[in-house]
């Protein structure tokens, strides 16, 4: 018989349908893309060399030879960075004028990089530039809300070969967030703790499902993993904004971060996946009871009408099982 | 500049990105399928003639010639009918033993039907069927709620070519759907109105957003439509669970139901979609402030780390032009 497991952070219901779950193995990407891509392209703004091509930068990493990292405004936004944030109601309805940011970072100059295979200076170069950026935009008081991530993969939502990753900041709290929010201080106010830091004490503790660890950070497949080989990784420390976190910690985040990309990478065949960053809204900057992380989602699984109708979640893969497929995935030793 | 609109009914906030909006036209589904299926296969378990290949039969509804509808098993169900309901916890996680039932609805004898061509006497029987399945699942103590939906076409979620939906009860009321019922009990509480009869009158009295109406039935796009061509069907008398929906009122919705269907058809060239009907949980089957509605979802835009890391949507489709789009749709005069 299946069992039905409480996400105790999203709150949501997973069907684990062990009865017709599949092995780990049977997860691994087919018909991987053999493309070979140039490590240059003419035509591509995000290209080293390109740059005028490219829209307005807010910011740049440096490296010895040339930058690393860039971050520069989106060619076809969501949002616009000018106007005022108002809103407006025409009977029930209720709506927001579109201001907003939405910025691209360019993770590399060469446009065949691979993201799971970035020196790990590189990827903390990337986090780096998030926080940098995070921590300018957090004084435009028109937002309240600052969500980081990357689209990898056209099943992921992404059409552009070279490596980037996303910032948006949004005028609103969404609703979905603002519920968790509600869940997240109401545990506190009965328990005394942060449900994130208990959830970390608990996973460490039982040790099953985690896939790695280091000083600062653990990255584990939830006890009710959403979708097949949905990751967390969760700073130790509890800190609510991901623009409070430390240099050294970013420098761990770097290190945990390629360590499990890397396991995507090699355990199922460069997989198509979703990384974002959940840190809290800008009002609730220090609380005691949120916490950021970081979350990944393979696309390695699609959500049919029963999802949407329900709003539960049918998962065929266990997360023990995923969780020690993972452990075990050889990484080529890459020099840093 | 976009603006950002709220779905009043699911409370999420969704950007209408009008700046970088697509024209209908440009949803038409590209590279529309060609393969021409035969109207019998000898190894499908759904066709006429191979009842003997196929699961359990709960329910079939007879025509003149053989059956028009049959409810059957699901041959690798996620939940298990058999067995008690029981939840253990685990230090904070939580765990509820995976009965339920998980039905497939063969809607036609036919493997080369398309739901939206049938006829409309058919699309009336598949409606009935739901409606008797679900009374007799209704009877069971350990189920909470049941979701009826249906997946069209791979992206959709479904392998199989045979026309089918499925209804699936569960023993627990989703996270999801609680919230939801609490933010529509609050709306009745504040304003001594359901939120959906509200919702109706409104579209009515605005009409830029209705696709069809008949006698019982109005079918619309959401002023924020969470995806393009996001459809809702709302029964015009207030009831709260589909069971409770009379039989002339089935009649009107086959109506309804096969014309929007053929919109999207002839108009989107055969997308795929799911579509699924939101009925109260069975312990809220009469209240003032619920009422049964069908959502149709076409499968033409993707949701990416946008919308996981922030709860928001981004909708590239304004819902008045989609839907003037879709009431324009000429549908060849077929018989009914």
């Amino acid at each position: 018989m299946s069992e039905i497991r409480q996400n105790i952070i999203t709150r949501d219901w997973v069907i684990v349908a062990t009865d017709r779950a599949k092995r780990p193995h049977e997860f691994l990407k087919k018909n991987a893309s053999k493309i070979i891509l140039p490590e240059y392209k003419a035509e591509c703004p995000f290209c080293s060399g390109n740059e005028h091509l490219a829209t307005k930068e807010f910011l740049r990493i440096n490296g010895d030879n040339g930058w690393k990292v860039r971050v520069i405004s989106n060619k076809f936004p969501a949002l616009s960075p000018e106007g005022e944030r108002f809103r407006w109601n025409i009977g029930i309805n209720t709506t927001i004028s579109g201001v907003g940011i939405h910025d691209v970072v360019v993770e590399t100059p060469s446009h065949n990089a691979i993201t799971a295979l970035l020196p790990q200076i590189d990827i903390y170069y990337l986090l780096l530039a998030f926080k940098l950026r995070y921590e300018e935009i957090a004084k435009d008081h028109r937002m309240e809300m600052i969500v980081i991530f990357k689209n990898h993969g056209e099943s992921a939502g992404t059409s552009l070969e070279h490596p980037h990753c996303q910032i948006a900041a949004i005028p609103v709290v969404p609703y979905q967030f603002r519920a968790r929010i509600q869940e997240v201080m109401r545990y506190f106010d009965d328990h005394g703790d942060c449900i994130f830091c208990r959830t970390a004490l608990d996973e460490i503790a039982n040790g099953t499902r985690i896939i790695a660890e280091n000083v600062s950070f653990i990255a584990f497949i939830p006890y009710a993993a959403l979708t097949p080989f949905h990751i967390w990784i969760f700073p130790r420390e509890h800190i609510s904004s991901y623009e409070d976190t430390s240099d050294s910690e970013l420098r761990d985040l770097a290190e945990i971060l390629k360590r499990v990309l890397s396991m995507l990478y090699y355990g199922l065949g460069n997989p198509d996946y979703n990384f974002t960053i959940r840190s809290a809204p800008m009002a609730e900057k220090i609380t005691k009871y949120y916490h950021w992380y970081l979350s990944i989602v393979p696309r390695i699984s699609k959500q049919a009408g029963f999802e949407m109708g329900s709003g539960m979640y049918i998962n065929t893969a266990l997360s023990e099982e995923s969780a020690e497929f993972l452990r075990n995935v050889e990484i080529p030793n890459i020099p840093l």
